[in-house]
Parts: C-alpha cells; structure tokens; sequence
C-alpha cells in the first residue's frame, strides 16, 4: 500500500500536502514524509529500468492486440465476402484470391519501398546484432511503420499465405526498445555503456515473443536460445519483468474486451489429466520426436537450396530485384488457388485460420476413431463447434487430409518464405509440427482403439498429446531450441505431458543439430550476415591452435615518432576505422589506438602547410619536424587497450573472449610490441579450416 | 528404429553377423553394413558426453529413488511405533522423541567424522566452484558415503526436524559427475579443459535438483540460477539431457513399484481449470508476493545473525567445535517436543510428513468455509483421505493453526540449519511460504465467500492458488531466483496460474534483491568463502574507477638475467604459486609465467653448488655465471600470458572478464611492461569501496 502511495505521488508530481491533512501530528508526519522520500528514492534509483521495461511491454502488448483486433476485422470482412459472393464459382475464386494477393502485393511493396530491412522475420539480423556487430538503421524507428503496416498485411491473408507474426514482433519490440533507450539517454544524458545495452534489447526480444503467445517463461527462454549464445543470469529478471508486464497486459485486453471471462492461456487444451498418456506411449514420444527431427533437416535442406536457386536463376533473381510486388502477387495467387476450399483446399481445412488450425488439432478426442463408424459429410460451411470437421473428407479419411496438408505445406512454407515482406515463421512450423504429430496419434489411436493396456487399465490413445509433441517437437528442430517445449505447455495451459514433449524436443534437436545448421543460422549464412562459427568441444585437433597460427599480421600502425608525411600515407591509403599507435616505428611497443575520423580531423586541423600536395620537409632536414606525437599532443584524442591478446592464446580461449564479451576486434602483443591482431574474420577462418581442414595436396 | 540397432549393437559389443541372416543379398547386407558402422561412429563421435549424462541422470535417479524408500521404510516404523507404543504419555513422547534425537547425532557424528564438507546444502560451496576456485577434496568421492548416509538419517526424522534433499541432492550428483569425468579421463586418456569441466558440472547441478522434484525444466534453470552467473546456451542441452534422464528414471522407478500408473508430477493439484482465478485476484497475488517478499527478508535477517550468535556465543560455539553430536541431539530434542503431537505439535499439522504438507496445501477447497458450520473434532488418527483435518483444531480454527504454524516453524527453520548435517533448506522454505499463501487464501475465501464477483460470473475464490503462489514467491526470495515458479507448475502439474505465480515470484524477488543477499550468497559470506560481488550498473561513480586504481602493484617478478642467489632469495621468501617472469630487471617486459613448485624442482636439480647456504659467486666476478635463464633453458617449463589487462582498462570489463571466464588471476600490462595484477582479493577490495565509498576524513 505504501508503494501506491509513493507512486501516486510520484505520477502526479504534487506531493499532497500532508501537514493540511494531518495537523495534529507533526511527529507521525514527518516520519511518513520521510518514509515517503525514502521510498521515492528508493522506487528511482531502481526505477530507471522498470519503468521502461514495463512501459515496452504494455507498449508491445497494446500493439500486439490492436493488431489482432484490426486483423479479425478484416479476416471477418473477407470471409463475409466470400460467404455472401453468391455460387458462381469464378465469383467465389476471385473473391478468395484477391484478397491475399492485393494484400500481399501491398505488403511486400510498401514495406520494401520504405525500407529494406522490414522484409523477412528479423530474427537473424537481431541475432547478429545482439552478437555485437552494428548493422546501420536497423533499429531506425522509421522501419517500424513500414513493418507494422506489412505485417499487419501479411497476417490478414490468414491460413491462405499461413505466416505468423512472432520474429517480426521480436524485431518491433527491440526497435521501440532501442528507441525509448534513445530518448531517455536524451532525456536523462547519461550514456549507456554497450554491454548494458545489448542486455536491454535482449530484454526486449522476449517482450516480442511473449506479447505473441502470452507466454513469459518460453518468451524469455525461446528469445535467448534465438537471439544470444550466452546469457547472464543477473539479468534475468529484466526479461521476465518486461515478458510478464506485456504478456498480462496482453490478456488484460483480451478480458476487457469480453472475448476471455479471466487471464487464461491462448490455445487452451482439456486433455486427460489421471492418466494423459501410457507409460509405453514414451517410446512413440520419442519416435514422434526423432521422425519431426528428420522431416526438419528435410525442411532445413530443401528451404536453403530453394533459396540458393532463386539467387541464381536468371528469371527469379530478376524478378525478385526489379518488381517484388509482382513476385509477391504471383506467389499469393499460386498459394490462393491450391488453397480455394471447393477446390484442393477442401482436403487441406484450408477455412480454419491458422489459430483455428491450432485448436483443431491439439482436440483430445481421436478422429479416426469417432468417423470409423460414421461419416459426416463434408460441412458446406465452417462450423466453429466442431472445428475438426474440416480435417475429415469422405473419400479422403483423416489420413488422407493429414498427410497432404503436409506435404502441400511443406512447399507452400518454403514458397512464402520467398516472398520479401514482414512475416513471421514460426507459428506455420509450430502447425506443421502439429499436424506430424496429430497423424502420428491417429495412427496409433487406430492401431490400439483400446489404449495401450499396462497394468489393466485402459487409457485411449489421445492423439491431441502427439499433436502437442509434435508442434514442440518440430519447431524446437527447425530452430533448434529447447524452450519449445515450455511454450507448448504456456500456449496450451496444462503441463501433464512434460517429460514426453520434452523427450520428443530432444531427440529432434539431437538429429537437426548434428545434420543442418538451425533456421535462423541457416538465414545468417545466406544472407552473408557476420557471424561466428561454433568450435564443437569434440574437435580434438583444435586445442594446439594458438592465436599465431591464425592472426592478421599485416596491421598497420602509427608510430608516435612518425612524420607526417607518412602518417598521411598511411591514413590515405588504408581504410580502417582504428589504428594501432605504437611508441616508436622500431620498439613498435603498443600503447593505444587512435580513430582514424578523428586523426583525419586533427590533420586538417594542422596548419595549412601540412595539407597533402605540398612540399615536406625531409626527416633529416635541419627544418623543425613535426611528427605524429605533436598532433596527438595538439587534441587528438587516442584510446587505451584495454584487453590484449598474446601469440599463445588458443584459440578456444579467443572464441570465448569474442563470443562472452561481444567483441569485434583485438591487438596481438607479444613482449609488448603489437604483432598483428584478430577479428571475427580470422576467427571464423581459423575455425573452418577446423571444421574442414584443407586437402592435403 | 536405427538408432535403436546402433545403441544395442553397441552395448553387446558383438554385432550380429549380417551375413548369416541375410546372406542373399550381399549389396543390401553391405549397405546396412556401412550404415551401421556410420551410425556407430556418429554415436561414438557425439556420444562421449551423451553417454556420460545419461548414465549420470539414471545414476542419480536410482540413488534418490532408493533413498525415498529406504527412508519411508523407516518413517513407517516410526509411526507403527508411535500408534503401538499404547496410551501411556511417557511412552509416547520417548517413542517420539528418541528417534529423531538418535538419527540426528548419528547423522551428524557419522558424517562430520568422514569429512567436516559434508555439512549444510553444499550449495554455496558449489557455487563458489563453480565460478572457478578450487576447494580441496570437496568433490571427493569418499565424501559420497558421509553425505548419502547422513541425508538418510536427517530425512528418516520427517517432518519434526523439517528439512529437505535438494541441496545435498545436487552436491551429491556434481561429486558424482567429478568422479566420472575422472574415471573417463583416464579410461580415454583425454585430458579435458577446465572450461568444459565446469559445463560438466553444472549440468549435474541440474540433475540434482530434477531428481529430487522430477521436474527437468525448473531443474535445470533453478540450478543455473543458484550456481552460475552466467550460461552458454550452446551447452543448454547438456543441462537438459541430463536432467530429462534423471526425472524419466526417477519416475519410471515409481510406476514399477506400482506407485503411480504412469508417468506424473510428485505433488498433483485439481485446481478448477475454466476460470481458476477472477481478475481482480491478480492484485491479491502480487500483494502475497510482496508479503513473502518482505517476510523472506526477515527470514534471512533472522538466519544470517542467529548463525552469527551461535560462533560468538562462547558456550554455543564451544559445544559446535567439541561435540557436533550432542548439540545435534538437543537440538533435535527441542524440535521433537515441541512438534509432539498430543502437545503443541497438534496446533501445527505435526503429524503430516512434509510430502503430505504440501499436497494438503495445496488442496484447491476452502478450508475455512468447509468448517465455517460444522467444526470436525481433532482425529485421533491421520486420515490420509482428509489430511486437512489436521490443520484444523476446533479452539484454534483454520487461521490459529496456519499462524502458529508460521511462527513455530520460522525459528524452529532457523534452528535446524544450524545442526552440522547433510540437509536441504529448500523444501521447508517451500512449504512454509505454502503456508503463508494457504493463510492469506483461506482469508479472502471467507471476506468474499461467494468470490470475487466480476463480469456477473462467481467464481469461489482458491487457497491452494495462493498456497502455490506464496511456495513459489517465497522460495524464490529466499534463494531469489525466478524459476520456482516454474518449479511449482512442474511439481503440480498444473499450470493455469501461469502469470499471477509469475508475477508474485518478480515481487517478492524485488523486495527480497533490493535489501538482503539471497540464502546462498549470505552463506557464502559468512563461511567466507571467495566469491565475486556484483556491481550494480545503477552506481554511476564505478564507470571512471580503471584498473590502475585498484591493481596489486607489488607484484613478484622473475627477471630472465636474475642470478640464481637471488631467484632463491625470492622463491623462499615468498609464497605466491605463479611468478611473473620478465625479460630483464630492466625492463620487465612480460614474457610468461614460471609455476613455483616447477621452479623449485627446477633449482634442486642443478648442480649441487647452488643449494642454498652455499658460496653464491658475485654477479661481477670473472667466474662464469648461472642465471635464471639458465635454469628454464634447462627444462624448466614456462607457461605463456595469454591474457593481459592494461592500467587503463575499466573495473566493468575487469569484473566481466573474471565473471565470464573464471579466472583467478589477470597480469597487468602497460607499453609490454609488468606493472602489477589483479585477483578477485583486488577486485572484490574495489567493488565494496564502491558500494560504501570510505567515508570523508
């Protein structure tokens, strides 16, 4: 109580006067006042970092929501159309397919039009950014617009395009964070230092993730296992303060807008609580797990070639650079028209939207088993009670829709993620996860329609639980994550299949990590984004590689004692953005760096003699010299070193100095003389050469 | 189904003769052939480490399961005792008594007799480890036996001494680990780095603690949070593996014994589903959380100086240093008696064990409305059907009983950690934090018996919702950690008070980080182990404070040119375990560092001339003259300094640099010369000046 007070006072700025309230008391007075004071010192010296963690969740959730709300309406607006368009079927096509594909068209133009960035899920980008390299504008807040916009388009196409919306609103949230950053380092002047930063946006990727699900535990958990490759736990709790204020604000919305009675879980499920699933049943867990780690490494293989093929095909590649509109709209027709539900799309429940897809399939009950005996036709219109209809067509079965559902998402995945607009990928692999599973679980609910008995009692097989493994199973492969698994459970409301959803996410990742490079990694490599290599524990051979072996040793360095005349050639004729300043040009002995933006402005700053085109007077000259010394005493600022290498260091030890401290660049001493240095270039060299040694000739 | 093949061909070691089965088809038998011996390298390839968690997560399960049966065995017998033992009062209270009072002399005498390291959790000490110091014979596999059979006994009291396993549980598994690691470092004979050690390590942390509760997720984040300041998500799935072994085998182990008929969580909740709290309950949730957040912190004020007390005090520290036993007996003799159940122990629930504690908590009825009308007498037997009965007295009422529980148990806590024993202070911080939540639900279900009404629907409000999260808010401010949340869902099953628990647990780690160190650190501080403070980026004067500030700067140099009269002056009159070596006294340009123990190895080899107390010729003479660089040239082995800070480098990157990569020791370098180094005693020395600036004089 006391904590309102102070905050109400904090809000409202007017202190309430409390002599006018309480008179009588001066003492009892002045001991609030001060509590009050204490309190308020107490609540900003923390504060800084919770009021904006707090304010970019509610930020977040409040976009997230009025997202969803526009898009329903516009989803609503589509399906009404549809529905009301009459019989003709050149009408009903035509009112189907022109929808995403003018959305889509707009999507991908527009957004690409503002900026080039706002195309694809951003996961990757961020991953290289929170890495520490500095990708320029990423973060602008103008590319937000241009997302928001694309985005919101791209979603409204529904199940049509099936994209979602979770690596785009990771991008959204570590944008509107580097911005509120901005302006409070305006606002109040101090400057951040980086590593506080990175832990920021970091922070502010799981506010992305759990503003989509409503789920605070996996937001945290999934953006670190995505974006970061270590994590310290003395920030922990600023990920889960902001996931938690936008992840309740989230559902807030949902309760005050009457769609939810209190704060539930978005995708809830009613399995079977005594028993949800048979002890034997943990050998099919596992087997779901090991089959969606294969299909992934599929996905993963066939996802990155197609993508290499349309680089190099001459039509596409032309196509994709000069008119991405076009391309887009050529994409969505394509996917429109497999999907139009009187035609193929009948046999792929291509009416549920994809929430739809996901509440359909995760059903406790077994399909196969209720349509064994009886039939239902297929319904002429959607009916959101039974949701499952849509899965079941009678020449077709259960199996028969599940299986292609599958193997026509799988290429129409792979298409869509072609197209160059904002879109998320994960949820339409959490679906197709979900479908593998749910095909899984009815076979097995057919195969033993009794349950597997053990120890006498009868438990029916619920294939909702392998749809749920499979969803984790899946995902948790393409991206290879774990955490996964806990968003199943958030999303889903119940954890009573905790150790087999686990057990299936390990066996996946164990069999797509060894074989394929992760999603996000995948898009790093095509995209040609800097990153840095995994060194696996298991190469033996890498332990004698020392830094000597592998640093750039043609660096260039300014010598104090140095003319002028040189330094300028150097600085003319090299284009690096730091240079290493050694005491002498013999002793070579390291003794800081100098920008070369700033030495260029110190140059220029010299007397107009120095300026390059006239004569020099010789070294040897009687003539007063000027060297660099001079101009470094005359303002030019120089940069200690604060962290140097020797030729000794392994290069395991290098690794983890680069990956734990988000380094780009670090001198090479050896006995105090600057011997070379090494960056993310060498290092990512000298650790392929490890993966793939070169061919003895 | 291949993989399967490939393990079991490899644990027969004999692969079945291929040809013989399918002798007609050589090209297929060749092929199979070829896959299996891929597939068997893959395995091996990966396999080292898998094998190893594996093995360490079944070990560690089978221990913990033995160890609840044997100990409930002997529970059983206490209680046959207790019921048989016939009316009379004396005998009774002996019954009772006696029991707890021998197990906890044996426990402690035993033990602490084997090795004083198996007292307490083991916790702090493996956190000290874990950040990279070396304590003697801690891991030592001699300990096991001490600490197995001391947790046994501590355990067998029950709940009159009220004490857990979590903690020994996770001393035992990493002493386990450090044993196998031994064993497979020589059985391979590849030497590991320390790096990858402590990676080990912490994965069997979190076997340990997903042993104890069954619960891999909370397992494994819970022990990175306790353990480590930081984690490498490359290695999450070492963690993870492991601890998903150990939960799968623990409860595997009870469906085999027909405890359970399939795999589930240990402490199963009914909680309502549909709408399990009402929205305005959220604010009752984050009021529990601040409430055990301010009740953590008396705990821990309370603890940290009763432990103080007890090594000032002159007749309790005495009695701690002379006889552990007998302290241990009285101590247990006060909690014995007064948990008696026909005394007071009948106001405070004596009679469950501390499973049933939790399980009755927990119970998602009101207790208080259920005997609003009608008052049950006090059983004279337990009812394991209504094990509420127990918290309810009819003088006292619910709400006496729950209170006198609180208080009772609060100091009678205190009291037991400081019993020299094996034991976990995990599990009654759980319960007890159960029971504030339990006494602040069971408030709100009598002010609002209808519950809260919102949105025209009555919802009766639940205790055992405030039970869990007031277990999970109050564990966590005591350990301040995040993932008891997350420990509560996977204990009961149950997670449909996904954010109100959430938000609970951030309050009360709020209040509890803002004002107290957590149970560990304060452990840590007062046994005085080493450890790392933290810097709080919020104090703005740490940014100017540079390495220059606070660095040893009398550091011991060997100079390459030292005659060797003066090495040995040096080597005997210090004690250091690494010298500097520079290349002359001159210069002290760093060159490497010499190992004391090699050193002097290295000086006991020379010709006889140079023992000590021998005619050292003067440097000046004409005679030929020995120097150090002699000595190394001669086969003394120097290692090279991989790693040097500068003067300049700030305390931040300094206290990042030990954090991250363990270190112990860094050489300052300025311009190649040796100018002085850092340890974690400078380091930590510079740190509290920052915290509590030396005041003006």
């Amino acid at each position: 109580m006391e904590e309102l007070v102070g905050l109400r006072e904090g809000s409202t700025g007017k202190p309430v006067s409390l002599p006018e309230l309480w008179g009588p008391c001066p003492r009892i007075c002045q001991g609030i006042r001060g509590g009050l004071e204490w309190l308020k010192q107490r609540l900003f010296r923390v504060g800084e970092d919770w009021y904006f963690l707090a304010a970019l969740g509610v930020l977040m959730a409040l976009i997230s929501y009025a997202m969803n709300f526009a898009i329903g309406r516009v989803v609503r607006a589509h399906q009404w159309l549809y529905r009301e368009v009459g019989d003709s079927h050149l009408l009903r096509y035509l009112s189907w397919a022109v929808y995403p594909v003018a959305l889509l068209s707009f999507s991908s133009g527009f957004s690409q039009s503002i900026t080039p960035f706002s195309g694809g899920s951003g996961l990757p980008e961020l991953k290289t950014m929170l890495s520490g390299v500095v990708l320029e504008n990423y973060l602008d807040i103008k590319n937000f617009g241009a997302k928001v916009a694309g985005l919101s388009c791209t979603l409204a196409t529904g199940s049509t395009i099936f994209l979602g919306k979770v690596g785009p609103f990771t991008h959204l949230s570590v944008m509107i964070a580097a911005y509120l950053g901005r302006v409070r380092t305006t606002a109040i002047g101090e400057s951040e230092n980086k590593r506080k930063e990175i832990e920021m946006l970091t922070a502010a990727a799981a506010v992305g993730v759990a503003t989509v699900f409503a789920a605070p535990f996996s937001g945290v958990l999934f953006s670190i296992e995505v974006t970061s490759s270590h994590f310290s736990v003395w920030n922990y709790w600023r990920g889960f303060f902001a996931a938690t204020c936008g992840a309740f604000t989230f559902r807030l919305l949902a309760v005050f807008n009457s769609e939810q009675e209190t704060i539930t879980s978005i995708y809830k499920t009613r399995f079977r609580v005594d028993v949800p699933f048979d002890l034997p049943e943990i050998f099919f867990f596992v087997a779901l797990g090991a089959i969606c780690g294969v299909l992934s490494c599929a996905y993963l293989f066939c996802q990155r070639n197609f993508l290499r093929f349309m680089k190099t095909n001459r039509f596409t590649s032309k196509l994709l650079a000069t008119s991405k509109p076009l391309y887009a709209a050529l994409a969505a027709l394509i996917l429109a028209s497999i999907t139009y539900p009187p035609g193929v799309g009948r046999f792929m429940a291509s009416r549920l939207s994809m929430g739809q897809h996901l509440a359909s399939l995760f059903d406790n009950n077994s399909w196969a088993l209720m349509t064994r005996n009886s039939s239902p036709p297929w319904p002429a219109e959607l009916d959101p009670q039974n949701l499952w209809f849509e899965w079941y067509h009678p020449r077709f079965t259960i199996f028969g829709t599940l299986a292609f559902f599958l193997v026509m998402k799988f290429w129409m995945l792979i298409l869509a993620t072609t197209i160059p607009m904002p879109a998320g990928y994960f949820m339409p692999i959490f679906i197709i996860g979900a479908a593998i599973g749910r095909l899984l679980g009815e076979a097995l609910s057919v195969a033993f329609p009794e349950g597997i008995v053990s120890g006498g009692v009868v438990n029916p097989i619920m294939p909702g639980g392998y749809a749920l493994a499979g969803a984790a199973a899946f995902s948790g492969a393409v991206t290879q994550t774990i955490s996964t698994a806990l968003l199943a459970f958030e999303l889903t409301g119940q954890i009573v299949h905790a150790l087999p959803v686990l057990m299936a996410v390990l066996a996946a990742n164990v069999i797509s990590q060894n074989f394929q490079p992760s999603f996000y990694n995948g898009t790093i490599m095509a995209k040609k984004l800097p990153y840095l290599p995994r060194i696996r524990s298991r190469k033996i051979g890498s332990y004698p590689v020392i830094v000597e072996h592998f640093m750039n040793t043609s660096i260039t360095t300014l010598a104090k004692d140095m003319p002028l005349e040189e330094v300028l050639k150097v600085v003319t004729s090299t284009d690096v953005t730091r240079y290493a300043l050694v005491e002498s040009a013999e002793s070579q002995i390291l003794v800081g760096t100098v920008e070369r933006t700033q030495l260029v402005q110190a140059l220029q700053a010299e007397p107009a003699s120095w300026t390059p085109g006239q004569q020099v007077p010789h070294r040897l000259a009687p003539v007063p010299q000027y060297c660099l010394q001079d101009i470094l005493a005359g303002g030019c600022p120089t940069q200690p070193v604060t962290l140097k290498l020797s030729p000794e260091t392994s290069i395991h030890q290098t690794h983890s100095l680069f990956d734990l401290l988000n380094l780009q660049l670090l001198f090479v001493t050896s006995q105090g003389r600057a011997v070379g240095s090494v960056s993310w270039v060498e290092l990512k060299k000298a650790i392929s050469t490890l993966i793939n040694p070169p061919a003895p000739k």
